[in-house]
């Protein structure tokens, strides 16, 4: 039996009806001034390939940076960018992929937020990131609300 | 702002590569005396629209039985059901969907299992489900490992 075999992976799946349309959602998820109203400061592009980070404020043992690249842009549907440790961590941290879908719904737009690839070692990030992402996305749908 | 608008569901994901092909998988997944050595006591059959039972002991303030019924029956590819809060719990208890994906995979078939529906008053059957599926999803695989 490889290592490989034994390998479980867990997601964190958030989904929630945003009573706008995907095009103001989309513009929270993908301009940088919005995305760090929400989430984080960042230099992200909307763009497939380049790298990308978030940063927040340094802790002890750990530098507050998380090394992104960009995976898909599909306008107002699917956002994914990988969502990893940075520095010292990097080798044996973090590695996971965050994915946004986007898709019409009665009320609005339904959001849905995807990340994968967390490991059993990866529990106390797995643990933390569940709360974080109910806050952020709550955030999120304020920032939306906000928008023109 | 409707009530619709702010509900905000989670789901549980995790994912196995498992040294065995999907045949075996599927009958552990869907052979209702397997699936008591992995999972519970049960009365499924893999058949679209029947709806059945898993059953637990019961515990105090728990009838330990789960309401289900089957929403997708794909032979050794994909197979979910509802997997709902039972008896005097029906009516505002859990009510999520489970879905198991079956993916070949170079060491065998990745295993994908999702279980979606949880609300923010779900967070003790979200928390408790989070660690009962994973130590379920091992089991699963050495059931299979049984199988000729």
């Amino acid at each position: 039996m490889t290592q490989l075999a034994t390998a479980t992976t867990r997601s964190i799946v958030i989904e929630r009806v945003m009573p706008h349309p995907p095009e103001k959602i989309w513009r929270a998820l993908t301009q940088g001034h919005l995305m760090e109203e929400w989430l984080m400061k960042n230099d992200f592009q909307p763009v497939v390939g380049p790298k990308f980070n978030f940063r927040a404020e340094p802790m002890p043992g750990w530098n507050g940076v998380t090394d992104c690249e960009v995976l898909i842009v599909e306008p107002n549907e699917r956002l994914s960018y990988r969502w990893d440790a940075s520095g010292e961590e990097a080798a044996n941290g973090l590695k996971t992929v965050v994915t946004w879908t986007l898709t019409p719904a009665k009320a609005g737009t339904l959001v849905r937020m995807e990340q994968s690839g967390f490991r059993a070692q990866d529990e106390r990030f797995y643990q933390g990131a569940g709360f974080g992402w109910q806050k952020m996305i709550a955030a999120l749908e304020k920032v939306a609300a906000g928008l023109d």
